[in-house]
């Protein structure tokens, strides 16, 4: 095996949210499990992603793509980091929003997605060899980027399992990153896939550890809109830190359920910006550019919708919790932000990936199993939650007569 | 300075096509060139890229995308490759554009632009010390992304200025570079920014070096159906070479003027296409669902429409390979196909780069400089003559009246 082959190894994307549709057997290792009992019969829910058909896109999206359409070779060819003016209109928006003024419209990029933004901001401050401290459990690309960047990953626990006001972070193990060297901390926050939030505390010791060992800081805050109960939430780069050691990523496609437009935003470090941007030109050239004209509609939703699609997503988040911890030997921690569920399953006879594929099989529900979150979370499986709320109730449902069948 | 921003430097996109808007002063080293004469009026023109407001968006494409949007969370989310309908619609376009048969709907992979295309698939063959050759010219980001890549690039020439029926390949270069140990072998066909097409004889070698040295082959015919007077064009992929060892990639951006939905297209071999989908499930997850819809409306075009639109570029290109001409000590070869021009310039009293700094200022003139398609390049621009014909004609007037300025 070459090279190349070797590094695409650790890339394997077989059990990646929203790739289950290509998975035509069940089971792990090519043997078949036995199914116990009969299929379960109900509308089937795809777990692995929010479901836009049951909370539909921002009101204005669509129509901003179409003036963006209608404005012509001006937004389809942008610079590179995104048009202009979006860029402006979105730098004072996320200052706004995350507390804390954005210095000029060029610490802004706009990507493709904010994976498009992971991806070129690990890329642009680790290369091979670098370390890079990683929460586990968190968002299963960070640990594949990585490994692409050929840097070496240092592991660093969430105890998100107790119910507490912290996220769980374990500092200890987060300053041992730090004095081991690394040059880069990445995580989720509100984490994907426990969803929980960093408290004041947390992100303060965060900062100042970054600023005591110079290490550049990714923040992903994808879901720090949708946040449960009134929950307060610190955007760290509103706390005391080296604003060149700080990048934030959010976008649309979660909460505001614009994923089919691929958008995403990055903002902070100039420098890192900038490289993020030379990066871009050669990997997807810019954010589509109709696309961004629907960035425009982004943070200007009318009143209440904000209120309401949390207040929905709260009552689903409540029944399935409800549900899950009627299972003998579950666990999980209610989410205080985002619309993942992380339930630790009892133990079964058979292994949570072929598990995920019975459930797939024989009752048409989709989940994704924890390791793709971190290889400590063998017995976890990640539910996404923005769904048809009776259909995934009732998903809920038949994943826990599974559950009693194959103990 | 550190590794990454030594790595940085090597990217620098700012004279690359688009980003001009980004500079505001004349001059490549901070210095500022004394202006001759006062400034020429007339219609802006940027020949860094195509006006798609003078080649308007193909028919169609736009009421795919409305279409798309409508169908909803299957459109939004589609498998990293691209949804499974639009592949296998694209796969069977594809194998009666090439002239021969696409194996399967997985050997084909959508992407954000054919750029992320490109960018996916160098970083799916190559790793860092691997060797790779390059045409020179080409495309400016086959160089940047091999050394993103950590590469090593070994140059082949093209000797494109004679008017041949060969696009001047120099093929002793090539069979050293794969003698010399490349892995990968990248080029535009039609070339980009010469606007030469290979001859069968010069594919047929291609392909048989290939064969005997065992180097995967990466063809960009972005521009392959934008041929004039006629010309015939040989698809690589239809040639007598491994199928395993070929990537084509295609896209709707250019002659059918989707730039603004940032689509593109590999197929071949299934081993890549397979690295390509695990890289692109880190880079950015998805070409954007909705815009994936566009290309079921390519190569679907009203009869008669694609004709039509390579005739008025064919006009504008003669009109424009004339005034050229009149330059004293310019050349140009006429493009067989593509809307790109590459003039050699006169010797002139400042730099190429400090000149198109003046013919931006002075003019209203973008162009995008030679060095950006390989440093041998020095006198040489690019004009993407996709653009209103008569202000494209006024445009290259004032160039011609600038460059008599400067001499």
């Amino acid at each position: 095996m070459d090279l190349i082959e070797t590094k695409f190894l650790k890339l394997a994307a077989d059990n990646a949210p929203g790739q289950e549709t290509r998975i035509n057997r069940i089971g792990d290792s090519g043997s078949v499990v036995a199914l116990k009992g009969g299929e379960l019969s109900g509308v089937p829910v795809d777990f692995s992603h929010g479901d836009v058909d049951a909370f539909l896109p921002s009101p204005g999206a669509q129509e901003a793509f179409v003036a963006g359409y209608a404005s012509g070779g001006r937004q389809a060819y942008t610079e590179y980091r995104g048009g202009r003016q979006t860029r402006q209109d979105l730098a004072s928006k996320l200052a706004a929003f995350t507390g804390k003024p954005i210095e000029n419209d060029d610490s802004l990029i706009l990507t493709p997605g904010s994976q498009g933004a992971l991806f070129l901001a690990m890329a642009s401050v680790i290369t091979a060899g670098d370390k890079v401290a990683i929460v586990q459990p968190d968002y299963f690309a960070n640990r594949k980027i990585a490994q692409f960047l050929e840097a070496e990953i240092t592991p660093v626990r969430l105890h998100y399992a107790a119910q507490t006001d912290r996220a769980g972070l374990d500092l200890d193990e987060l300053e041992s990153a730090f004095k081991s060297g690394a040059k880069l901390f990445v995580f989720s926050n509100p984490n994907n896939p426990a969803g929980v939030i960093y408290s004041e505390d947390e992100i303060g010791t965060i900062a100042s550890l970054a600023n005591r060992y110079g290490v550049t800081v990714i923040v992903d805050q994808l879901y720090s809109r949708l946040l449960y109960d009134g929950k307060g939430y610190t955007h760290l780069r509103a706390a005391e830190i080296d604003p060149d050691k700080v990048v934030t990523i959010m976008g649309p496609s979660k909460t505001e359920s614009l994923s089919g437009y691929r958008l995403g935003v990055a903002f902070g470090s100039l420098p890192v910006i900038d490289r993020m941007e030379k990066l871009q030109a050669i990997v997807s050239l810019r954010a589509a550019g109709y696309n961004q004209a629907v960035l425009n509609a982004w943070f200007s939703e009318p009143a209440g919708w904000m209120a309401q699609r949390i207040a929905q997503h709260q009552a689903i988040r409540d029944d399935l919790v409800a549900k899950l911890r009627t299972i003998n030997g579950a666990s999980v921690r209610t989410p205080e932000a985002g619309s993942y569920l992380f339930p630790t399953l009892p133990t079964l006879s058979v292994s949570t990936l072929d598990f995920a594929g019975v459930l797939r099989k024989e009752a048409g529900v989709t989940v994704t199993i924890g390791t793709e979150f971190g290889p400590r979370h063998k017995d976890s499986v990640r539910l996404n939650f923005s769904q048809n709320h009776q259909a995934a109730v009732h998903a809920v449902d038949r994943m826990v007569q599974l559950i009693q069948r194959y103990r």
